[in-house]
């Protein structure tokens, strides 16, 4: 039988790269405010990591002219699985592009999503040493908790704007095998979000509809904090150095985050959440919401901030 | 030398009674939601403590033609001063009337503030002795704390509309000696919030103006949690419960304190609220907020639900 | 080429059922004290399950002679997964018999553990219909939280002692194809503790060295809170109803999780945790803890009290 | 009618000075591992502050050859009152010294404890003006918290030595007009421990009885946080730097704060806490705790750790 793509054949998301137009305030904003750790450098790009992040990075910071989503990059569960999930692709006339090593992983194939955004399958990666303060306590924790700003755990999730959601998330369902585990439906049928699974998490992709009409733009990353007090803090950590929280903290209906938006320097929407369920039945079925439940806000009756919907980074080819 | 009320001769809020033109609605709200404790009923009234309450009750729940402000009562630090302050407010041409032993606390002066407010001031009470279920695992509390509804551990602050603030204030302020711990002061010179105290808390009695220009309305009552964890946990307890949230949770600016409100049945506006900050200065000066500084919204930069101005409770006699 | 069992086959831990001596004393401790929700009864059983749980039961609650395991059960990740799981069980010459629909489930294969406990596998389940105030408030929840008791959101792990505990390891890792995340060698090789994962949760069975030398005997069952806090409330909980806590609340080492232990009425160690690590990682290597490391005591320092070492139920058929 | 000292004549703790023999190690751990900052340094000290601290300084570091108490001064609510206080110290015949504008106070009486310790009463305070970073975001802030270390808000309490407790308890309590909140007396009538307050906090200062029969010395000083959650966190932080945690986290039964106790280099115990419960009863009744409560040791059944009754600091003097 031939090779179709299951649940699980994408372990989880593995880094994304950020594009800003002032590096120095961006890398300053993700050290000295959120708390990441540099732990290299390469070209324009400075590679970070939360301190509870297994690999070298899970963020790639790079000077470009604009704001916006470089790539995002999913580990495979091994090597044969990313080879059969690229021939896949290509057989599927996805028109995708073999990369050799990349700084902190191996081979990786690289293809547009329908919107255009870079996306990345890679399976080999290299693996944070801690060494000095960052040697941790516990054996089974990658590096130290440092104290140090609003320090998240790790990385949690990325949402990209589509001009077609549905598009957009059977590519990542269909071709990729990840679950869709929620999504939102309007009355007239159109798909106008969509979040995906590669874990027991409740998402690790969100799609969702940009209402600009443009393509492949970028809506927000987000990592994750152990408890929703931490947010809390770290929201006061925000107002304190002066960043502009642009929503929450309050609690997503969707996936029943904890969570708070703000922009980093460079101008990309950056989330902190925490909180949530993890989805065990195998055979879960998506949770649908609808136009009429979605005006009722979020969780607790906030209504989604206008911004959230108008504000994405520029489109896919403007930071070039 | 002739009596001054000084700060502590009020000890504290004792209990506050709320008026409902749906008596039956809002005790199962408070009961079975809430989750404060039924201890006592006398002639149209409902009385009720949390679990942390000292007294026999905090909450007097009286059945009216609207919903309102019966009365709230203040605790004097000894019969002494009871009578000292008493005295006072006589000689300074304030009108109250001497009540006999009341339900669950003794003699009591009452009177009315510059609104119109009914007030009260009282020194014996009469403690919780508690029986069975709620007799407490640990000799320092005054009953179990039970896990049912909400939960919260005591009875936190009153907050009174009024049509002069100043006026208002410079009562509970001169004439009580409570401690005026932030207030808010508009451009024009215009006082239209007051916080005072009586204890280390930042706040237990609020005074802010009424924006519709009538007097002697009731704006909140608030009961208090340990954690803003138990706030979230609320939230849901509220929204399971099909009990709508008017704003919240959020973190005030003023008193730093974490809350969220909605309204019981009987249209009175209840808060939950936990953390904020003690004052052990002896010498506090009032944190004066501006205009431009309540433009800003609340602490994290939501803004402060336009209902919050203009919903309050019929003015004083319409219960009648 | 052959079926071998890998990461994933089994989806999560099914539910658990636990012999007790006191029926009615154990189920009133889970439904008032735990806060569980009865969904269902038969025979000498009473079913339960937390109002995150989205299968009809988790905990199983059978009348017996003594507390114990009665049977641990599994679920596959289909039908076809369950199939190949239990030819495979019986190719390696377990011995195993197919039983007809359960109470809440499809038919299961059940076999014994190398000392002796009963394991079960299924895939056809029984979801939780929610009616009247069960009824969630959220879409994407399977019931109502319903604050009462302590309210876990969640089945969590098993733990079982064993007499050989690498034997015991062995089958749940080679023939069922879970996940060894921690274990601790001591330094003459014994294994004596082993923890697997079928999911992202650093753990979801547990096996433990049984230093009485007794064989098919029971540790622990645990459901999950969403805080640490929480915990917290539910040591108070626990306290002021009269429930003798074992250890905690503290942190493990291993699963960096925060727990307490107390005993049910009818003699089963029952445990309450929060927190933990997800593991993301599909090349996760075992952690191992040595001798040295386990002479530390837990995270910060709390040695492990001696009868966690010592009480574990009745052995196998004892409930007979 | 003569001056008594009545509840609120001292206002609060105001600083404790540390005597350390490891000055720069004790620094670096107040600092970087605790999170407080550096106000000033005079002579062989240096002073630190946490950032809700409104004073210069809470804590007063001097390098010493061993450690201990050097003393600790309690704030009174007026000038008036501190002179008032001092006066009838000496007619009490309290042989005391009145010291001149000390770093960051006015003039204070200084006077031994009946155990010898240095007991210090102030009025005119330094308050601490916050430039640079540490301009607070929130205007009713003394500074910006900063997420650097543990991180505690304030000053909480102090715990000293005593040979006889009752002795000093009266002091506190009778010339200083301290509030008794709790107690222990074991059922010889000895009274081993008392914990009194100044304020609305369950206490703010303590004495506890020297088994070693040693008279002055200090057993802890505590920081407060503004979560349990923050208190876990805190342990983390600890066990991550190498720093040896005695006991805890846990929850004791007296003031039911949530706590954990650690050594700083120079030997002096420190606590962190959190939680913990109000007073507002002015006719507050002390809770007696007996031989046999105690002996059910801490909230949760946790066992207090023997060096908590052993281990202290040299006795008054030995720093000389």
């Amino acid at each position: 039988m031939s090779f179709q793509p299951s649940f699980h054949d994408i372990a989880h998301l593995g880094h994304v790269e950020l594009f800003t137009p002032k590096p120095e305030e961006s890398l300053a904003f993700f050290k000295n405010i959120i708390g990441l750790h540099e732990s290299g450098r390469s070209g324009d790009s400075v590679f970070l990591r939360a301190w509870g992040d297994y690999q070298k990075y899970t963020l790639q910071l790079t000077a470009a002219r604009t704001s916006g989503l470089g790539h995002v990059a999913l580990r495979a569960k091994s090597a044969q699985t990313l080879a059969q999930l690229a021939e896949h692709l290509t057989q599927q006339n996805i028109q995708g592009t073999w990369l050799d090593d990349q700084y902190g992983h191996g081979p990786a194939f690289r293809f547009p999503s329908p919107d255009g955004h870079q996306v990345e399958i890679y399976y080999e990666t290299e693996r944070f040493v801690p060494q000095g303060d960052a040697v941790p306590g516990f054996k089974n924790q990658p590096s130290r908790y440092i104290p140090s700003g609003i320090a998240p755990r790790r990385l949690d999730h990325i949402n990209i704007l589509a001009k077609d959601v549905k598009a957009n998330r059977e590519m990542f369902h269909q071709l990729l095998g990840m679950r869709v585990t929620e999504q939102i439906i309007f009355d007239d049928g159109t798909e106008v979000g969509a979040w995906l699974s590669a874990t027991n998490k409740s998402y690790d992709f969100a799609i969702t509809q940009d209402r600009s009409g443009a393509r492949g733009r970028f809506h927000h990353l987000t990592y994750f904090m152990d408890s929703r007090e931490d947010v809390l803090r770290a929201a006061d950590v925000l107002v304190e150095r002066g960043v502009f929280i642009e929503t929450g903290p309050h609690k997503h209906n969707i996936g029943q985050t904890f969570f708070l938006y703000c922009y980093e320097p460079g101008g990309n929407r950056f989330e902190i959440a925490a909180g949530g369920y993890l989805i065990f039945d195998p055979d879960w079925k998506p949770v649908v919401w609808t136009q009429a439940d979605r005006a009722k806000g979020q969780a607790w009756g906030l209504q989604t901030v206008s911004s959230f919907h108008t504000y994405g980074t520029p489109p896919v080819g403007a930071s070039d």
